[in-house]
């Protein structure tokens, strides 16, 4: 029997590190003979485009490099398959594909699009009498599966924006002058990524002064007023702002336009500092982490790429036991010390869901997180990687360049 | 006797561990009895705003996280003396202070503003027969002063951009369709930090595949024609572009209005990717380091550590032999192994002058730096610095909070 592997999705840091996960444990089963990578995420099963991964993961330090090299080594994609009544076309390409490569297990490790590819295919194959197992393993760097603790990634870009985070704070404090700097997160609409920088209280900082997620109450208004009330006890008043806050038509839209007509749209980071400069008039800028978020693995959290491996190998376990059509998932058996447990659940459980940020974290002002997340963020992002550097530069994994 | 030390101009990772360097030498040479930190530059001097830094700066622990400790922890200025016939009171005060403190020598950390200061405050000191030294130390990530190899921060500035380049080219591997990632580096006027991405060569990467820096010829025609040329080779084209770079009036102004008409400049990149957008019409991203490049101390050079705390150090030594209105150089003896010495230069050979990447290591398209610009850069980010972690976040020094 051969397995398939496929990455999908947004890059993390951690995604290559699952896929080193399936492919050591299929390397150390007998039962398993090639362990297939489709290129581009399911996109490759349906194009017949695989890749035998023996051929390009071929030593210990190849695994190494690429538990440490961010994105998706495979490719990816955002393809979702479409329901079987309306092409079922698609379905019985990847099953031919399936045949064809003597392909007994799939593994795709997605975000909650690619868990509504292992409901529907899952339960096609189940219809059709197929034997093959279909097995999702959770990414992403939003946090915002149903279901588990975290996902793999999140406590890599958690370690990232925190530590920025911290030096963007000693380059804020430089000059004499009042200033605010606003920081722009990613997370659309789960704000678990900008509330993660509270950990920087355990080490004794007390910014960022002010943090807004998706989740919370937000108004112009009131932000303005927090920022003047931030003001009076400090100088330099750090704000840190999920991509995904929404502000009520205020007169500063974000989408703007340059002078040959040109519109784009601008981030709620720029927006806000349009709103400072404008209504306060002190220093101010805005600040985009950007995708250095989702792939600075020269800083990933070892306990997020050695989970992400973990939860990868676990993966084909579960197949093997005969599951199909289910989710890896962490469960959190004490933060202190920090245990969990790999478990599996249906995944129509986690297909096309969020899971938002806990109302309880959020604080009564609606512009700051509480002291009781510290626990559940911490952990997620302790431990460093050993990096292989070369040159100076981290080594990657460039074995399907 | 008693010494005096300040900061100024932007932040850069290794600007505190020349203050490290300063304090070392202090500590240790008896003739010399406290050191005390120029709060915001030389106006901590006119204001007589100083701290005793044997109450600040007190274990070697404290020095060790100091010198990981990104931007100027004395504060900084961008504060230049006024001529002495335009308004000499300013001198006085700086004397008045000097002398109400028992300070003999003035160390000033900066760049080509700062000198001028260094110049300026010598050669009044001097005239008016007073005894104090002023010797400055350079600092800056734009690598742009004149007489010396290179300019401390530089080294670490370069590392990370380059480490994060890597990163980026990663990430936009990612999807099957053809895409544009401009990435936005500073350097207003010298191209020295856009141009140090070439060593990800000496790694095997084959992008940055498009480097502008503002030193070259720049065409939005010829552009777009390079774009063209390299998507024939590359599914993902990565292009550098200094924040310097000028382009003709082409209709892409940078001055972008939102539309309340607020009106904000956006850099060279953005503009660039609404060209792109327009003119080829395929997918495409600009992304700015920002002040990260300036501050990501957690990805510091050792070579540039190491060099900035001797360089520190240096200054007070040649301030102790007598010099003054001189600026501490490093004079590169050899590329492999790299072997600098450190010198001095008259201030009025650095002060406000620029130095510019070199035309050698231009291409001749004016889209990307030469080979033979490698043995150059790659020295300057080798080797990484012991990042004291604590709660999975970089520990920096505080006490000056």
């Amino acid at each position: 029997m051969n397995i398939a592997v496929a990455q999908s999705g947004g890059p993390t840091c951690a995604i290559n590190a699952s896929l080193v996960g399936v492919v050591k444990e299929c390397f150390k089963n007998t039962d398993i003979d090639a362990v297939f990578g489709s290129i581009n995420g399911i996109e490759g099963i349906i194009n017949d485009n695989l890749v035998d991964l023996k051929t390009v993961i071929k030593t210990n330090d190849d695994m190494e490099h690429l538990c440490l090299t961010p994105s998706t080594v495979l490719g990816s994609c955002r393809f979702k398959l479409p329901d079987e009544d309306k092409d079922i076309s698609l379905y019985k390409k990847i099953n031919d594909c399936f045949i064809k490569h003597r392909i007994g297990i799939f593994i795709y490790i997605g975000g909650n699009d690619s868990m509504d590819t292992v409901l529907k295919l899952s339960a096609y194959l189940k219809r059709t009498d197929s034997k093959v197992k279909v097995i999702g393993v959770p990414k992403t760097i939003d946090n915002d599966l149903p279901c588990t603790d975290h996902t793999p990634g999140f406590g890599s870009a958690a370690k990232y924006v925190a530590a920025t985070v911290q030096e963007i704070i000693r380059d804020s404090r430089v000059y004499s002058v009042q200033s605010v700097t606003i920081i722009e997160i990613m997370g659309r609409h789960a704000g678990w990524l900008a509330a993660s920088t509270c950990v920087l209280r355990s080490n004794g900082e007390t910014a960022p002064h002010l943090i807004y997620v998706p989740e919370a109450k937000f108004t112009t208004r009131k932000f303005l007023e927090d920022i003047r009330i931030a003001q009076a006890k400090y100088k330099a008043v750090i704000v840190v702002v999920s991509e995904g806050v929404e502000t009520e038509n205020d007169g500063y839209m974000t989408g703007v336009e340059d002078s040959f007509g040109h519109k784009y749209l601008s981030g709620i980071g720029k927006h806000l500092e349009n709103l400072v400069r404008d209504e306060i008039g002190c220093k101010v800028r805005s600040i985009e982490l950007n995708v250095m978020q989702r792939c600075s693995s020269h800083l990933a959290s070892k306990t997020d790429i050695d989970e992400a491996q973990l939860i990868g190998s676990e993966g084909v376990k579960a197949a093997l036991r005969g599951e199909s059509g289910k989710v890896l998932v962490f469960n959190r058996v004490s933060d202190m010390p920090y245990t969990v447990t790999i478990g599996s659940v249906d995944a129509d459980m986690v297909a096309n869901k969020e899971k938002l940020l806990p109302e309880k974290w959020i604080n009564a002002e609606q512009n700051n997180i509480k002291d009781s997340a510290l626990n559940y963020f911490l952990p997620l992002i302790q431990g460093e990687v050993n990096v292989k550097m070369r040159n100076g530069i981290p080594v990657h994994f460039q074995g399907m360049n």
